[in-house]
């Protein structure tokens, strides 16, 4: 293990973190539950051929790696294993090229994604996968997570937005994928492939994403329910009419705890509440369209507005959502996709799994998707509280598969949901992952024991 | 090989045609110049069993299967290899169903593009993918060549139209990939790498895609100009002020070759023609400032319409395009992808090699995507002739990849573009790719051959 140190040391140089204390910040990502090791050293890469060497140096001697990017995952993703090397990527934050006229840019994986929607905003271009950790995560990490957003209900996932990546194999070989081009059929889609991947293929070091023209104005709507149940019929509605660029749910629960975090005014009484957000030429119809469905589901309260001050206003609540729910109590997030049609009974399910094993959840999320973060808040210094948190977990990754679901719309598997992951994909499946992991990875350095 | 033969026949019975005569039907695609072999069978398949037990029986006995949509492919994609046992899955063409509620379609792979776009209409909704073989290509062979059409610049190619793939390994396994929700990062992206590996990894026999509200109705926009560069100027300022449903491009040779078939009063003095098309609430206006832009780069003509017969008549005169070529003598039709501030550039290309080999080339495509068909006109009985196509293929090939382009932008690389693969991709991507089609197929006998 010294030499491996030493040898790290010579390529890199102070690059390499050991200290104990300064290596904490490395450890673990926003999961709360998941497990994490102590690693042998943070490498906190500066250029791509530190990530070269580092990778170069530890596939030799078969020494694990773990990618990260800003560490706001919610899956266990980041989190350091015994004896492995932290490859942080925080220091690679340049945004290399902003290119106006291919509506391009191209970005070291540690830029914040904040930080890219600003500077692209400052000619008038729009970077839209939109996070709700966007003024704190990385394209690197949303791209290895393939990370949603509010928006992508109508304008895509991470996955959509992005032409070219260039990445370092785990035997330090450079490989660029995808093409400058908006259409590209040359060869297997190796780009989709490293899009969600979660450090398991490749370290991502620099990365083409897409740029839009900025929307026009938004028109923004928030109704109250007297329950979910009339909620989601909405959201089905809605559906029907228009096609707005967001479109949020939340329960009663977290609209209590939001309330109580911002005493912004939201009726805590409230059975539930919709954020809904139309954008482009004909907002302000589409939005009364969508108002006017809200109104037929069974709305009490409908609040409209085109000021986009207000509006933000309304998207800071939908954004506070988890900080909220965290005040209550120690939170384990769930992250679970049904098709749309099954909200109805996702939500059903969330209530019996939280009433089988005396638990509360707080449940938002991206309705239009049905992407839906069921949140279970508990109390982390009490054994057995922690314990029925976890089985309620469980049950509702469970439930969510009965549903046609899928485990994760999101935040990924990383370390948290291993052990659900072959439930959903099959041996087959897990099997040929395996297979392509081996064929990026032979010796299973990167992200190793990911379920595949 | 007598065995061969005896064994499928005993597997899947008279779906095994051997007859020379009925054949010859399933030996080639639309693409002139790639060579084809002589198959020892086709395999008519009706079922998945059937699509099994042939793989099975191959991959036993090491013989290539060539598997075979519609073969309307235009790069050789589809062509018998010697030996090979070409799986065709033409028989395989029922629409499994209709799912209203979550807005999807499940359908055998055999199902011709248009037919399913009829079926889901007559439920209100849209299969968006409209390649100019839509009445012609399959399903399966629209997802394994990642099929994209004129919609595609606002709507996306294929690929974003598919939720989950049921597909067979060579060696019989059935794989089931994606998920019925909208938003699924549960492992690497399997559907994605399916979509558009040209049969080179697995046999597709069911796909779930979704659909969309059928759009309301659009608005046209015919633009004729004095010569190709101001229509590209056109192009990139429309690209700024609005997001067109469609945005077509026909050099000079293309226009009067339409014109001439279809005797619809284009002028055929004119040196280029745009075909413009906006969809959604607002698509007067929008139209209305396409047309400005057209104006502006300095059309000669602008012709504008909402009723949408007049518009499909345009629409009609761009889909004949080909068939108008091939009118004027044999075809080699490329299919080439730039950035689309590099059109420009590209064009002079295309006129430079028309020159330097004395070949006619007539060319139309994607503008909105930088997707362009140059297609050479040539005299096929004539061998100095067909040398000089060639030659000017491969130089418009080298010439897209010297401006940061792809060799393919919807078509494939089929057999046609093996040699130029990796020119485009690189060794590492090359070894990549050639890896994981090793993992879905050992014995290497789909599609064998393919460059990786
Ligand atoms: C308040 C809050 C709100 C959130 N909202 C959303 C949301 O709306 N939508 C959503 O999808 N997620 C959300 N998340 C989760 C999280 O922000 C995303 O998963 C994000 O994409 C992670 O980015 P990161 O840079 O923090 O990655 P990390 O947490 O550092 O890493 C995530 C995973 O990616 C891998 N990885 C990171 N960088 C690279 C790289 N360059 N190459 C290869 N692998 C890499 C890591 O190994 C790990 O497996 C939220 C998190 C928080 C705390
Ligand atoms: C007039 C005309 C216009 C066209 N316009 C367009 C256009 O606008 N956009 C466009 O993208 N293309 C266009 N094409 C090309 C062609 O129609 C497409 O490539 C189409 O997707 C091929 O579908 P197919 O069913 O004919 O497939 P085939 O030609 O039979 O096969 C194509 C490839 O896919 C593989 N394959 C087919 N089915 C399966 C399956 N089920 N599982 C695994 N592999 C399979 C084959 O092995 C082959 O490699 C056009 C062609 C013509 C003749």
């Amino acid at each position: 293990m010294d030499r491996l140190l030493l040898e790290l040391r010579a390529a890199v140089g102070d690059a390499v973190v050991t200290d104990l204390d300064r290596m904490l910040a490395y450890r673990r990502d926003q999961c709360l539950l998941a497990r994490d090791g102590e690693p042998l050293a943070v490498v906190r890469a500066r250029t791509v051929d530190d990530v070269v060497a580092t990778l170069t140096i530890a596939n030799r001697s078969r020494v694990p790696v773990v990618t990260r990017g800003a560490g706001t995952g919610l899956a266990g993703g980041a989190n350091a294993l015994d004896g492995c090397i932290v490859l942080a990527l925080d220091r690679m934050n340049t945004i290399l090229g902003i290119d106006t006229e291919s509506r391009t840019a191209t970005v070291e994986p540690g830029v914040i994604n904040g930080d890219l929607a600003a500077a692209a905003a400052e000619h008038g271009l729009w970077y839209v996968p939109d996070p709700g950790s966007r003024a704190i995560s990385s394209i690197g990490g949303n791209l290895a997570t393939n990370a949603g957003g509010t928006c992508c209900a109508k304008y895509g996932v991470t996955a959509d937005h992005v032409s070219r990546i260039k990445a370092v194999l785990a035997d330090g070989r450079i490989v660029h994928t995808g093409s400058d081009t908006r259409k590209n059929v040359a060869g297997l889609n190796l780009t989709q492939l490293l899009v969600g991947s979660e450090g398991t293929l490749a370290v991502i070091v620099e990365a083409t994403v897409r740029l839009r023209s900025l929307p026009a104005s938004a028109s923004t709507v928030v109704a109250m329910f007297p329950d979910a149940a009339r909620a989601i019929d909405a959201v089905l509605a809605i559906r029907q009419v228009a096609d707005p660029c967001l479109l949020e749910f939340m329960d009663r629960t977290t609209v209590s705890a939001v309330e109580n975090m911002t005493r912004m005014g939201l009726d805590v009484g409230a059975g539930a509440l919709l954020l809904v957000q139309c954008d482009g030429r004909d907002a302000g119809v589409e939005a009364a369209q969508c108002a006017d469905a809200c109104r037929r589901a069974g709305a009490t309260e409908i609040y409209r507005t085109t000021d986009p001050r207000e509006g933000d206003e309304f998207m800071q609540a939908r954004r506070v959502a988890l900080t909220a729910l965290e005040r209550q109590g120690s939170t384990l997030l769930d992250d679970l996709a049904v098709p749309v049609p099954q909200l109805p009974r996702m939500l059903s399910e969330i209530d019996r799994v939280a009433a089988l094993h005396d638990v509360r959840i707080g449940t938002f999320g991206h309705a239009a998707d049905g992407n839906l973060h069921p949140t279970v808040v508990f109390d982390a210094a009490d054994p057995a509280a922690v314990a029925r948190a976890r089985a309620a977990f469980d049950d509702l990754v469970a439930a969510c598969l009965s549903l046609g679901g899928s485990i994760s719309g999101e935040h990924g598997i990383g370390s948290l949901k291993v052990g659900h992951l072959e439930d959903m994909i099959g041996t087959t499946q897990r099997e040929l992952m395996a297979g392509i992991k081996a064929v990026f990875d032979p010796r299973g350095i990167l992200n190793p024991g990911r379920g595949y």
